[in-house]
């Protein structure tokens, strides 16, 4: 058994087992926190235009789209993340919705890019999102909503917080167009500092890519305000939003402090995504396996504006379910009900089995009907299967209107009556 | 604002507000319900090798996928069914496990077909599959687990059901090979009789296209008996095969119906699928404008070989949720637990809104926090998004060590003691 057909396309995975029981668990407390926080679900296409991604997705993950024509030769993208969908979702649908507009998803996305530890090719995101709000609370409450998700499911993490506002306000002041800027900010991404600082040089000259250079260096974020504060001439008129936004990144990294986050400021990170306009972070975890980040996220002001409609302010981020559940993978345990398996034998009618399932109640027992030749191999199915408890339902008991219950941990076996099951299993449970 | 990219692709589309917190609430109970009765999840790749799908997918899905090459040129296809996946899948990971093996999924399929109502390029499907039992009990317990799904959320539903094997068996006594067998009953599926009688007389002649007939027109099961008892001699060593499915079909109906649920018979249900091999259903809802099934499912003995794997006996259903989605739309409505806005005036420090938040317990209070210029203007959109309380925290209160608790729907305020918030809104609820 092998060949192409018959494995999961490269980079991608059967999950299953406890594992797949993880990911549920994931999703279900995702949505759970978000709700609780006031996010409300969004469903959006796996497939979108391939012009959705084109203009604001990154050097990196624009070469890395899923990307081919359908039958009517329209080109097609799997998407390589949600926030473009949301935010075309939000204008075609709600527009005149009250502002602020909370919104959280759990979905696939897709790059092609070398599998390597911790990156499929098909990955799970759960993301949130805060469309109208321009204040920094807004950043906040996404950011603090998703460390609620990573403390509650066990997650330790820190934060690590930067900014491309001061890259691109630096770069505007050099009359650098936006591309260019995207393509200097992904090099700063990809860890090649020497190289942006470069093309940088060979673009706008040695003077001013030596100022760009201070600000890309700068390691204490209190050096990064009197940096601004001597280069207030040079950034001009644009200095007074550099300023504010110099303020909001320290309320952002002030409040998390407070509320007992570990936080580290980088100049360097920039982050793969090219919608992103001012304050960035991301989720780390202390581990020495995993070193890519579990989540992040950051502003995308005016995103709007890339598919023609009004600025809107927007902020929003979102985590990679697979990282965490690698993280996790060792620690989980999944929690079931009591399990027991009703078994009916060849010579009882088989609907009783039924209705006793449905007799019980679903959240304390989880139990199914089971028919089999042969007593001793479905005995042995529900004790590999960890059942607590098998009832059996054969000629015999039909006739008398009672069932066996056999508890699998003793071994002991009684007759009750079929009303009784409950009662009994309840009465044993709590014996012990 | 208009054009492609700035649309969902053809067919498919965005879910969102009541109708995304629905979907929500389905794939919540549907895997409440599947776990209940002892099915483990399953996650298989969205997109798979072309050539998975390629053998038995039946025609019409065969030419209905979205299919493209990836940068290596692989053929690769966006899922149209997940039954095929979960059988890599299993062949894979699962051949040593406990049989028989009980699986649910949730997810999305794709079909490049015209849309229509109720039928879109992508769907969602919630399935059951049960691999290595042959009894029909196993036919029942993944139709029944449907069953309690739909009667959980409210789908009144009844079923149709029908059997691929005699039609096999009498097609493989006239010495037609598997594709043609496979195009026919695609035919029968497509509600083409008339066309699929045809082709089987310019195949094999009147006499043998007659007696073909007589078992598509048969339209009662007792006389379907008569009809295999009348064909003995032409069935031959087929026979027994023939009647022993017959007989697992009245237990398949009777127990169904024992049970309370309306069953009916049809010889002309094939459903789309070429891998069926036997028992058949469908599930229908009593309604004029969604004529098409909301489910269906059967046996796939054997599956397991056309990917090479030695034989395996299978059975499965999926659900469509987005056409049960349809039949609930109207009478849909989310549950909410009490809202709240904590709202932080500018001048008091944001980081004590959040730990207030932190203290309510989230299953009780949906609530979060936000920080708007103005008062008036925070209170107005906390209405609008149907908060039945608004905690104000500003100088004042920050001072004092309170909060002003507001009730949106009296109008009443008063302030409270951060630490007595919890108490103040559960007297407050109670009081009414």
């Amino acid at each position: 058994m092998s060949g192409e057909p018959y494995n999961p396309p490269r980079g991608m995975r059967d999950i299953i087992g406890e594992e797949a029981e993880l990911y549920e668990y994931l999703f279900s407390e995702f949505r759970s926190i978000a709700r609780a926080r006031g996010f409300e679900p969004i469903i959006t296409p796996t497939l979108e235009y391939f012009k959705l991604f084109e203009a604001k997705s990154g050097e990196e993950i624009r070469n890395a789209m899923y990307v081919f024509e359908d039958k009517s030769g329209r080109l097609l993208a799997l998407r390589p993340e949600i926030t473009a969908s949301v935010i075309r979702a939000y204008i075609r649908h709600m527009r005149a919705r009250p502002k602020p507009i909370r919104l959280y998803y759990i979905a696939q996305c897709f790059r092609y890019e070398e599998p390597q530890y911790a990156r499929y090719r098909e990955f799970w995101q759960g993301g949130l999102e805060i469309i109208g709000d321009p204040d920094v609370n807004a950043d906040l409450s996404a950011a603090i909503t998703a460390s609620e998700f990573l403390e509650r499911v066990g997650v330790k993490h820190y934060y690590i917080a930067g900014n491309v506002l001061v890259y691109r306000s630096l770069m505007r002041k050099m009359h650098i167009e936006e591309e260019f800027q995207d393509h200097i900010l992904h090099l700063i991404d990809k860890d090649q500092v020497d190289r942006a600082l470069e093309e940088l040089k060979a673009k706008v000259g040695d003077e001013k890519a030596e100022i760009f250079k201070r600000f890309v260096e700068v390691g204490d974020i209190n050096k990064l305000e009197q940096l601004i504060e001597g280069h207030k001439d040079f950034l001009g008129e644009l200095y007074e939003t550099v300023q504010r936004e110099q303020e909001r990144m320290l309320t952002f990294i002030d409040t998390l402090k407070q509320l007992g986050y570990d936080v580290r400021y980088s100049s360097k990170l920039v982050r793969g995504l090219a919608y992103y306009t001012g304050l960035i972070f991301e989720y780390k975890v202390p581990s020495e396996k995993l070193t890519q980040s579990v989540g992040g996220g950051g502003r995308y002001d005016g995103l709007t504006t890339v598919y023609g409609a009004p600025f809107e302010y927007s902020t929003g981020l979102a985590l990679g379910i697979d990282r965490i559940a690698l993280v996790l993978k060792e620690s989980f345990k999944p929690r079931h009900p009591v399990k027991a398996v009703i078994l009916v034998l060849d010579n009882a009618p088989l609907h009783i089995g039924y209705k006793i399932a449905k007799m019980l109640p679903r959240d304390f027992l989880e139990v199914f009907v089971y028919r089999a030749r042969s007593i001793s191999r479905a005995l042995e199915y529900a004790n590999k299967l960890g059942c607590r408890y098998v009832l059996i339902y054969g000629e015999k008991e039909h006739s008398m209107g009672v069932i066996t219950l056999k508890d699998m941990s003793t071994g002991e076996q009684k007759q009750v009556p079929i009303g009784d099951v409950l009662k009994e299993i309840r009465l044993a449970l709590h014996a012990r």
